[in-house]
């Protein structure tokens, strides 16, 4: 008996390890079973490698070991991970079959063994073994005074193969440092591909030796050396991330005409566009010299870049200068072409015949599935879920990009929850196999090299695990606990999303004394979506150091507010839950006061001082509500619309960021008036 | 009568302001007076340039927009600064004579001048107009819900010539952003040397194309490429800043032996050096192979830099591999060489004629003051002031570093104090005029990209005051209080001093909830000087992420704890101060049982628990303290021996750090005691 007792009592610890692991591992592998052995992680740990790897596995164990010792603290012995190192009795021993080729659908899959005497990590390929080091950094746990690795077997491999991350360096341009250290925030949530878009109506963000009046005339000096591109290039490859570039036409062109107004679609002179939106410039798509520079141009980056991709753009292009040109409706007639559509479809196919040309694939925007265009492109959709599943009905691969525009501030749980897959979308097997997988979209307009990672971290680590785990690892409060324990981890790479709140807090108190300031911004988010971001009052040169610059998407004390009203709202004896509700409306209830100097001295926040003001007024509300409920006393009819109308008040955007504890503050009103 | 004292309260305000602004001008002008008058900057606000200047101007005053507008968040409409833009009566008039050339002794001077109309900044160069534009953004202030620029009348000019920042990239590799935003520190500072100390016996920084072979196998990856050297240059230039690199010779040069082992005094094979300390490997100066190698290698950078200067370091050759070699001792037999040091100043001799024939001026460390070093060597002084004045005695131009070591973690204060020219030195004015300046120097064998901001700023910013600053400019508290003001301004370069503290925290503990860690840190400095920092333990792979990486010199809520308790032993009536003290040793006498459990779970941090505790027990006994002065009671003698060996205690530093209350507590225990 007592020892039935104890075997169900180790089976219960045993699932409680696997569900603590399920709040670790991001993206969580295919198959993993833990068994409560610990290797113990000391001085001595070493690393070897064996088999036949490409060399890039070196410097990656060694930046392992790098980061293992900065995490842990550990002065670990060796010093760097190169052919025959390492004792393989004492830590970690890397075996791989084979060097990795950089391409689309390479063998990525690892098989990782953690017992008491050593960890084993194999793979078919260097690939798969640098996905396994992450997983293994992910790992590491302390506990009674050490750091170990728990024991467990892993059997991994990625549900598709394209899992991407487009930057946007032309809006604004981004340097090197930027992209390296994404990169590196890439591969440690298992992402493979860097989609740098890397022209736009306001900036040629490249060097072309053949036009040099690109880079020169339509960059604002803001541009990659090819040399630069030639490192990028190496960085991304020593982290198994494949670099797809895009040369965004025919639209989107506007700093390429500066330097070269005979591309055009009408008559220059043109200049970098400083304002965001839709444009008209638009390639002249009848003349034949804008192949011959096409042509050229591409001829040169398809040498630079070695992918076998090539993204060629293709969206929103308004057709306006297209429509005014006398020439063009011209050619239009004689080659009874009928619409701007069709105009750009035989834009595609000369496009498409250049690329081939160079032995490359083409990738293109939804706008480019138009007839003539062969089903060896790849069809990248934005425009959501129909576009993907008739590009792959006709037959073409496909990534999906629409519901992972990381740019319109939405929680990550919306981005995690958009499977490229689902059930509902009635595909062939094998049209189901030209789903490739997806790119979280990082589009530029709103965001600088400060402020980007907050863009991007932690939510595209959700976008990962959606593109890499199983379509059933879906979880939203799991994926909320792995997000806050990956978060800390990613600023090893370099990350700011988390350092750079406080700083620009601190830049505009123009002092260190910020925690007022905090506690306020800590419940505030970004407004979201195109509808409500309000590009027309900026351009590139818009101060982007404001209060919604510094907040975040996915607040998180506004979203832990929110969860704490829930459960309060379903048991109102939640005693513990009451208390932290009471808390924090006290909290914010006074903040106010102690932030009206600060609105007063530094005018570069007055314009979410209403918010501030707001949020102490509800606060109140909420207060009296919880009172109401404790009391169980009916609030009076006049309570009801005062309230109501401060709500009302409060849930306006004020300088383009909102109070996310509206919601939870009106839960409590609501439970006061009995609505539920 | 009423107009007197409306004169006398006029004037009052006057100096108010005067008083007012010396504590926020870093560096303070030479001249500088303010009437009190207010120029509004808001969105109609421009720049414009006249007269005949660098282009680099432009660039400049677009960056200074920029910060401008990120500071202010005002969208202030002008883009960027271009030949022609603004007009006049909105903002900024910039008046140049001519372009600078970026040498030693250029003209650095403007004339600054805002009134209610507008703001015009004079100079004879480019160089003096970059200085100037620093100073308007230090002045932007706010008040009454806008921003403005305060009238004043500003003349201005550095005091010396050498105004310099060393960074080692040898013994720890600093990527260019790194190297880049401490350019953009030193300019916002006004100074205008960049020394990179590019060889190590841990590191060959640079590539070589003549003998590549000292960067492929002396780097172990980690090297500035020339087209990465190129952008530093250029990336300096734009800002005024003179780079001049340093290859220490014949010493120190652990890793040009790595590929280039004939070139040493003792057999090989050498390998990259991962220990830090003083080594023996040292070139064979007895060789002619020895300066054909180097005549060639200095040729090659002395195309690739073109500073006039070129620094041979020359220092801490131990002279073991000498003495060791017979064909060495023989040769001095045969020269009549009677010492290391007369065979060093041989080699030393060579090497001036290399310089020499590549058209460059030769700097050294003190050790190559030697007969035959012609005086149009500059000596940097790194061993004291009595080898700075016999230098210039001697009638070399000389540079201090001595008192300017900022890896040795003292105090701002220290380095502020240390003036390079006090009166005590006894020099001519001929010889006083050879003092050309300092150098903050930057040694990086404790710090890594990720913690060398937090040595450098914001204490670099007191030397750069030194440096360019009257003497008489030696306010301690107002240095204090500029640097705190300068500091968030320094952040919107990408430095990361302030923002890395909590991240580091954050990957400690493994999560956001830092607060008791911090509340514990903030009182914390890493241990200072060479005689206690520990390298033994350490080499260039250890982990520099632990406690004593996460703090900082200068902490600040010690030296206002300490203060606090100076005013109050002055005045025990002073019961503000009194206040203040009780509730923060409240809040340490608490913080370590908020601490204990993170200390149980995180062991990387556990080498500073004996401090936590410390701080604990002394806050108890600084309150009882407390209490005995304000009861006028006598403390009795066991409580007296208790305290001291608590005091004792608390005074060992752990981790390589110290608490920095214990001298403020000790205060309070003596003024209870009655000991003054």
């Amino acid at each position: 008996m007592q020892r039935i007792y104890i075997l169900i009592f180790l089976l219960c610890c045993k699932n409680l390890q696997a569900q603590d692991y399920k709040k670790i591992l991001i993206p969580y592998p295919q198959a993993c079973s833990f068994n409560g052995a610990r290797f113990p992680v000391n001085e001595g740990f070493t690393i070897s490698v064996r088999g036949e790897p490409d060399k890039r596995i070196y410097s990656a164990a060694t930046r392992m070991l790098t980061r293992l010792k900065g995490r842990s603290g550990l002065f670990i012995s060796q010093q760097e991970v190169v052919p025959g190192a390492g004792t393989p009795g004492s830590g970690l021993l890397i075996r791989v079959t084979r060097a990795a080729n950089n391409v689309l659908g390479e063998d990525e899959s690892y098989h990782l063994v953690i017992t008491v005497d050593g960890i084993m990590l194999n793979a078919e390929t260097d690939l798969g073994a640098i996905r396994g080091l992450e997983t293994i950094l992910q790992l590491l746990k302390a506990g009674n005074g050490y750091y170990y690795l728990p024991g467990c077997v892993i059997d991994d491999a990625p549900r598709f193969p394209w899992r991407g991350l487009l930057i946007d360096v032309g809006r604004h341009f981004m340097p090197v440092d930027v992209i390296k250290r994404n990169i590196d925030g890439m591969a440690a949530v298992k992402m493979n591909v860097l989609h740098l878009h890397l022209t736009e109506d306001q900036g040629f963000r490249i060097e072309c030796k053949a036009f040099p009046k690109l880079h020169e005339l339509g960059s604002e000096g803001e541009y990659y050396s090819q040399d630069q591109i030639r490192d990028l290039l190496h960085y991304a490859g020593e982290r198994g991330i494949r670099i797809v570039p895009e040369f965004d036409m025919p639209g989107h062109t506007t700093s390429w005409f500066v330097g070269y107004p005979e591309l055009a679609s009408a008559p220059g002179p043109y200049h970098v566009e400083h304002r965001l939106g839709v444009m008209d410039p638009v390639m002249d798509p009848t003349r034949e010299s804008t192949y011959t520079f096409i042509d050229s141009f591409l001829g040169e980056m398809s040498k630079l870049f070695p992918d076998e991709y090539i993204h060629i753009g293709g969206d929103e292009n308004n057709g306006r200068q297209w429509k005014r040109n006398p020439a063009i409706q011209l050619f239009m007639q004689v080659h009874a072409i009928h619409s701007n559509n069709e105009l750009q479809a035989y834009f595609n196919r000369r496009l498409l015949a250049i690329t081939e040309k160079y032995g490359k694939k083409m990738i293109g925007w939804d706008e480019i599935m138009q007839p003539g265009i062969p089903t060896s492109a790849i069809i990248q959709s934005w425009r959501g879920m129909e576009g993907l599943a008739r590009a792959a009905k006709s037959g073409y691969p496909v990534i999906l990009s629409s519901g992972y525009y990381i740019d319109l501030n939405f929680p990550a749980s919306d981005h995690y929850l958009t499977d490229p897959l689902p059930d509902s979308l009635h595909l062939t097997t094998a049209q189901r196999k030209l789903i490739l997988g997806g790119e979280a979209t990082m589009w530029s307009e709103m965001v600088t090299w400060e402020t980007i990672d907050s863009r991007i971290w932690p939510r595209t680590a959700a976008i990962a695990e959606r593109l890499w785990s199983d379509a059933s690892v879906n979880s939203v409060p799991d994926m909320y606990d792995k997000l806050e324990r990956i978060s800390p981890q990613l600023e090893e790479l370099g990350l700011t999303h988390e350092k750079n709140v406080d700083m620009f807090l601190r830049r505009l108190a123009g002092n260190e004394n910020v925690a007022a300031l905090r506690v306020f911004t800590d419940v505030l988010e970004p407004i979201k979506d195109y509808g409500s971001i309000d590009y027309a009052g900026y351009t590139t040169g818009s101060p982007f150091t404001k209060i919604v610059d510094a907040v975040r998407p996915d607040a998180k004390v506004a979203r832990e507010f929110n969860i704490l009203v829930r459960n309060f709202a379903a048991d109102s004896k939640d005693a513990v839950s009451e208390k932290k509700i009471r808390q924090w409306l006290i909290q914010w209830k006074h903040n106010h006061l102690a932030l009206r100097s600060a609105f007063r001295q530094y005018p570069a926040i007055d314009d979410v001082e209403m918010l501030s003001r707001d949020l102490s007024v509800i606060s109140v509300s909420g207060l009296e509500a919880l009172d109401y409920i404790r009391l169980k006393k009916h609030p009076p009819l006049l309570w009801r619309s005062r309230v109501e109308k401060e709500l009302q008040q409060a849930s306006i955007p004020r300088g383009m960021t909102e109070i996310m504890v509206v919601a939870g503050i009106r839960k409590l009103v609501e439970r006061a008036e009995g609505y539920f």
